[in-house]
């Protein structure tokens, strides 16, 4: 089944304790569109400028994605730089130029509008709203946001999460849109709001459920060395996403394996620099990792 | 199978934002071997003053602790006191009073010296080499430590450590022990110290396991309330030695439980101030919130 992802396309320049990439192609819609290929059939909305060139159409197009929402605009792509110090757990932003991100009004091929799985990375809440609308065969629409927006446009929102069935975030986002410091009633404050789901990403300490019915805990891989953690939240709800799309398959036990599915893809993004290690994967790597989660976390009753 | 734990006992002066509480009954021996009494016959190695009187000595009876190591020492028993503000996941320690503690020289009696089963609670290493040494048919040594030894005694740690079975440590410390900030090369440099099982204490992030063959991470449960953490560590210790020394079971498959079973009883100890809910578990309990936790982390392969 499609699964359509609205969100910025870009150009990031980078710098971790383990090296330094300029102008890589990067974006939340790239990162899930790339991810969730391995999973089902993706199409994305997002705008890029001039300098988005054939080389980097050609990343969406050796996956497979379609990319009839890629929209061209005069000007520059939107481009980050950021770097990670220390534990690497949150990027320290040099600069951003939104360039042609700045006037993005997301424009829904009409091919796409039959829709039914749909994520809203991080953009406003009103084009969040805005794409939603449009949409009206839904069967489960992400959405994603950031404390800029909590903070910024809480109407606009509170809005776009009143019309959403699964909101993906961070967990100092959590906390803070709840305004709640205990995550579990922070999650029942933010449920209460829309979302009958809720995942909170909380990076190198894995990734919470909150569910209609329960509540699921996954760490993340204990990996030896993170090369770079751009893009690993996006790649989380793109296997988790995609998962979902891909099985059409709503069940409680079902959530649980497209939540280890998204760890694992991101596990594997982090890994190297960019996109590298998500464009060079396989099948096989996926289901292995998705076992070794499982050896991480089983115990007998 | 009887289970050794030698550390302070002390009494506790607590504010979170629950509550205020004056002089109660704590210490990392006390909350270790409350806990474990749930699971096994427990003795104990501290030293407490005058101060500590019978209503004190009670608690301990009342478990069917062996208080025959309890050395009373002229002079005030250990006080602490701290308080935990905003996310409650770091002490801040106001006053600490060592009184009888400073002069802390552990005498086992006779009647322990078969002990198989000794957690050394966080006192100075040299002091914890000292105990491990005078028994000599150990199954299972388990060990806590913290910075200050870390930074102020190495070469010491370094003998005690070479002579444990099990580090139970939190994730800083580990972090700071091996000079490493990625916790999966942390692990690998504090085994080649001596433990070849490794337990790093998260906090709400839960806990991880490194042991001979595999790694196991297991989530905190995800409590609406906390109302006081102070000895949660402690408390984890004493079910997961508890566990142990109950089942004389060192495989993998039994680790695993017992770290679930540390967990267990940390999700109740923190629920109330002291060890008033530990006080009043029921076996019952225990075993429904083993389940959950089962429920919680549970997926299908």
């Amino acid at each position: 089944m499609a699964l359509l992802v609205v969100g910025s396309v870009a150009f990031d320049s980078i710098e971790t304790p383990y090296g330094r990439e300029e102008n890589i192609l990067g974006g939340a819609a790239t990162y899930f569109a790339v991810t969730a290929s391995w999973f089902t059939h993706v199409r994305v909305v997002a705008v890029v400028g001039d300098d988005f060139g054939d080389e980097h159409l050609k990343v969406f197009r050796s996956r497979g994605i379609d990319t009839q929402g890629l929209d061209r605009a005069p000007g520059k792509t939107f481009r980050w730089s950021g770097e990670y110090i220390g534990d690497m757990n949150e990027a320290r932003t040099l600069e951003t130029q939104l360039n042609v991100f700045e006037s993005f009004s997301p424009k829904i091929p009409p091919s796409y509008l039959d829709g039914e799985y749909v994520f809203l990375a991080n953009i406003h809440p009103a084009l969040q709203l805005h794409v939603r609308e449009q949409l009206p065969r839904t069967r489960l629409v992400g959405l994603d946001t950031m404390n800029y927006w909590i903070k910024g446009t809480p109407d606009e929102l509170r809005k776009a999460l009143a019309a959403v069935d699964v909101l993906v975030i961070n967990e100092g986002e959590a906390r803070m849109l709840a305004e709640e410091s205990n995550l579990r009633r922070a999650a029942a404050v933010v449920r209460r709001m829309g979302p009958r789901m809720l995942v909170i990403k909380r990076g190198e300490h894995g990734v919470t459920l909150f569910s209609e019915s329960s509540i699921f805990s996954a760490p993340a891989y204990p990996l030896e060395k993170v090369s770079d953690p751009t893009g690993a939240g996006d790649t989380f709800a793109g296997g988790f996403m995609g998962h979902l799309a891909r099985t059409r398959d709503l069940s409680e036990a079902n959530l649980r394996r497209a939540v280890v599915y998204g760890s694992t893809m991101a596990s594997f993004a982090v890994e190297d620099f960019g996109l590298r290690r998500l464009l060079r994967l396989t099948e096989g790597e996926i289901a292995a990792r998705y076992r070794e989660f499982k050896e991480l976390t089983h115990f007998d009753a």
